[in-house]
């Protein structure tokens, strides 16, 4: 018998979002892999996402344009700089200025949106809630409202023929826990890219929130961190 | 005391969205009118919307590009022909294939974003129950659940400062009640436009889907409807 299950992956071309395609796969699905250019600095991430979707064999890889420039708010879309903060421990515990508003909101909406068109009833996406750096859009309830609405949103819900699942895989692992989980899968990290504000080479700064946490998930994890930091 | 309430305002430039911004100016919030490009054939809307924001002395009008043509599955965006029906008996009582798949969720989720930029905590959307087309996304229970994602989603659900709300005047209201709504505050329905299909002149079909229940509200709310209608 042929398995038809197919998946819509949210990829980011970071550590997280490959983990949860390689989860994806793992499990069977055909991926569909979706990414976002959104204006945002680091677009550097979308060529690893490419690399990505191609080593996990994806059925299609869609790069949608949205424009949350213009609606700013964000230091990863606007000219507002990011900070760098050199210690784990200065992390503010309130919302960064990185945090875009309801960013995995929109983003689950287009995968949502796709997922209709295709015939898919499983989106995968990246968060947890453990080392998830403040973002609102990142915890348990907003994913269990997110998939209730939209199971109401979709011809699915009306017709009753199937049910929209949003998949978390990571929702409770720490970054070194999910580093582990990938490399036993096999996922080559050298091909992820995670800094939010990449030298023009595309090397990480590492300094930002997203390197400090991706450096410590390594040592964490005992594993040797492939990335090149220009700091 | 200065009034600064803000409402967010999806504006498709029909009856609808334009009775919705009628009723938030006259509740005394301050519009911000939100359209969207999405490749729909009839762009004429967009005109239309950007003559209401300036009646409705909107704050600001923000258009944005969102790429729904990339995932297809429409005859609102697809090269798929839109219905010519000629009578509303004979309107389909399933999902019709002018539906956008999670159209509505993909506007809502940046309104949203907008809302918590601008500090709005108002989002107004003519949606409404009864002549409804049989989209999914534009049921009560759908709005509750995007309401309830919302406040989960958003700095403001994290921090409990406020609550957003979305409002959907409309709900409970026939074509009918909604034209005379406006009609009581002043709107003119000559600036508005709801044809799937309009001429390259802009001129309204007739025959679609939302031609026959802006007629229909029309005959029924006992008033002259402005409309040129090619057919």
């Amino acid at each position: 018998m042929t398995n038809n299950k197919k998946a819509v992956v949210l990829s980011s071309g970071g550590i997280d979002s490959t983990t949860v395609m390689a989860i994806a796969k793992d499990q069977g699905f055909h991926i569909f892999s979706l990414s976002f250019f959104y204006g945002q600095r680091h677009a550097i991430e979308l060529e690893c996402a490419i690399k990505i979707a191609k080593i996990f064999d994806a059925k299609r890889h869609l790069v949608l344009n949205v424009d949350l420039k213009s609606i700013g708010g964000s230091a990863l879309t606007d000219d507002i700089e990011v900070p760098k903060i050199k210690d784990l421990q200065n992390i503010d515990n309130g919302i960064p200025v990185t945090y875009v508003p309801a960013r995995n909101t929109i983003f689950l909406s287009y995968a949502l949106a796709w997922a209709e068109v295709i015939g898919a009833f499983d989106i995968f996406i990246g968060v947890n809630a453990v080392d998830y750096s403040g973002y609102p859009d990142c915890r348990p309830e907003f994913i269990t409202a997110f998939e209730k609405m939209a199971n109401l949103a979709t011809k699915a819900g009306v017709e009753q023929t199937s049910t929209i699942k949003i998949q978390t895989p990571l929702q409770h692992k720490t970054k070194a826990d999910i580093i582990q989980t990938g490399i036993k899968l096999g996922v080559d990290y050298s091909i992820t890219h995670s800094c939010y504000d990449p030298s023009p080479e595309g090397n990480a700064c590492g300094f930002c929130d997203s390197c400090l946490l991706r450096k410590k998930g390594f040592t964490d994890a005992g594993v040797v961190d492939p990335t090149t930091y220009t700091g």
